[in-house]
């Protein structure tokens, strides 16, 4: 199983395959962090909430059991104040 | 951020603190596992279905979405198909 850590360890995620593809359930620790797309990505929120800034759209704050869409070959930034659960699904 | 490894790393997982107390993250490749508790956990499968066997219980089929709550201090059984995400409580 393959594990992903980002940002010295603040973002960790674990990867696996679902009958909607690759997939990974990670964790963000409190901070803010710029992340670039290879493929489309919806990222649902599991536990804690996030605040995502999506290219040319203003600043949200997505709940848990809520998600977004991020397209392909851009960059977004997350924020977040406590410990985040999510789900990500890669298209 | 810790990463616990569980069986040859056939099941991992990623620790967080939700504002229901501890949690994890974490996946579950096809294999049968046998776990302990030391507290009780309330277990969220996230992706994927999961076969648990609870003391004195058939076995049942948790879909996606769905949970389980295993008592404190006893093991059970969990047999996946494919890989399984879940999102994990400790009380």
């Amino acid at each position: 199983m393959k594990h992903n850590s980002y940002f010295d360890g603040k973002v960790q995620s674990l990867e696996l395959h679902t009958e909607n593809g690759v997939a990974t359930v990670g964790v963000i620790t409190p901070g803010q962090y710029t992340f670039g797309t290879s493929t489309q990505e919806k990222m649902v929120i599991t536990a804690g909430s996030l605040r995502v800034k999506l290219p040319d759209q203003d600043w949200q704050t997505v709940m848990s059991g809520e998600f977004f869409v991020v397209d392909k070959n851009v960059s977004f930034v997350v924020e977040a104040e406590q410990d985040v659960a999510y789900l990500c699904y890669y298209f």
